[in-house]
């Protein structure tokens, strides 16, 4: 049963509720059905008492001594994170980036639906790529429109985010996905959120220092 | 000053420094000297009082009705992730993803220096990404070694992940980057972090779930 009052969820939950649901994907995956705090929290890299704790604000106890139930968890886990229904994005920019994604498998086994691709380069018009043709931008508003696109990926080069952006929003989009290295804003009723591919490299070179100082 | 104890900060701590890392960046690049706590919060999405917590835990003390110094902190910063030092990364897999982190330009302004790429498309070998020559993947032991790669990329198809990273590890990286969307296995003695980029889809799907019951 999913606690009602999930909407108070800390931010910081909130922030790790897609490793949980990653790590007890690849948990069943494995054939478990059954997952202590311990190892939860040893493959996600937080101590077991936080996970209890994560997992108590909305409303999963597991039974002592025995753990959670893998299948239950990564339910209620994905009603929360919204991706028990389907929702349909657009990609604007189809560089490499935009066409890595456009391939990328796992979205589609989380609800995310391809519903559309969009470049401004003629050559590229016309063209399919995992089963969607690639559309002229000027189709943009009219398509998003159509095809209730709700999340517009952004993978233009910099200077063009912003403009892509408000145009995304204008035609309708709830929320932003944005892959371009640059600040864009959105209206408050738009859900904004940035990637940055540097992150990952990040961490790894924080350990390495560690490792060899 | 850094903390000289900066060894014993949280893994929690630890997985939020480059988000500090990159907003302060920002925060730099729009023109501030200085940042409160209260800001750093909004920004990053934790509570202040988190932000002074975390901070404090590697001898960085804002002051008092001030705030924190913006360079200083970002300098920090960047030492502790062993951003201050250079690092040689070479990409295994020259498929669009592979060609998009080729051409990231964020890598390089934080100490990340792309040394080589390999691809065992005989159609790709020869050709020149963002200045570096792309190799046949039969090189890549010996280029490893030659050009001190410290950091192996892998964005092969998920059936080679593995090998890759067998044979990256064999030639003596000590840290593997990998964007397949596979489960592989190294030595404790190399540094693994995997990528999943699914994840801030699911970020945004949460927030819009909220919005859109």
């Amino acid at each position: 049963m999913l606690n009602p009052k999930y909407g108070s969820i800390s931010r910081a939950t909130v922030d790790r509720l897609p490793l949980y649901f990653r790590t007890l994907r690849l948990i069943k995956s494995e054939g478990s059905d059954i997952v202590s705090s311990e190892e939860l929290g040893r493959r996600i890299g937080v101590t077991p008492e936080q996970i209890r704790k994560d997992l108590a604000g909305f409303g999963a106890f597991g039974k002592k001594g025995v753990g959670y139930h893998v299948a239950e968890l990564l339910n209620n886990i994905g009603v929360i994170l919204g991706i028990d229904r389907r929702w349909n994005i657009g990609i604007v920019g189809i560089g490499h980036l935009g066409w890595a994604l456009a391939n990328y498998r796992n979205f589609a086994s989380m609800g995310f639906h391809l519903s559309a691709l969009f470049d401004q380069n003629p050559a590229l018009v016309g063209q399919v790529i995992n089963g969607v043709e690639v559309l002229a931008v000027s189709d943009m508003e009219t398509t998003i429109a159509d095809r209730n696109i709700q999340i517009g990926v952004i993978t233009v080069p910099a200077p063009e985010a912003q403009s892509v952006a408000d145009r995304m929003v204008a035609a309708g989009v709830h929320g932003i996905w944005n892959f371009a290295p640059v600040r864009i804003r959105v209206p408050e009723t738009v859900q904004l959120v940035s990637e940055d591919l540097s992150v990952g490299l990040t961490t790894l070179s924080y350990h390495l220092r560690r490792q060899m100082p």
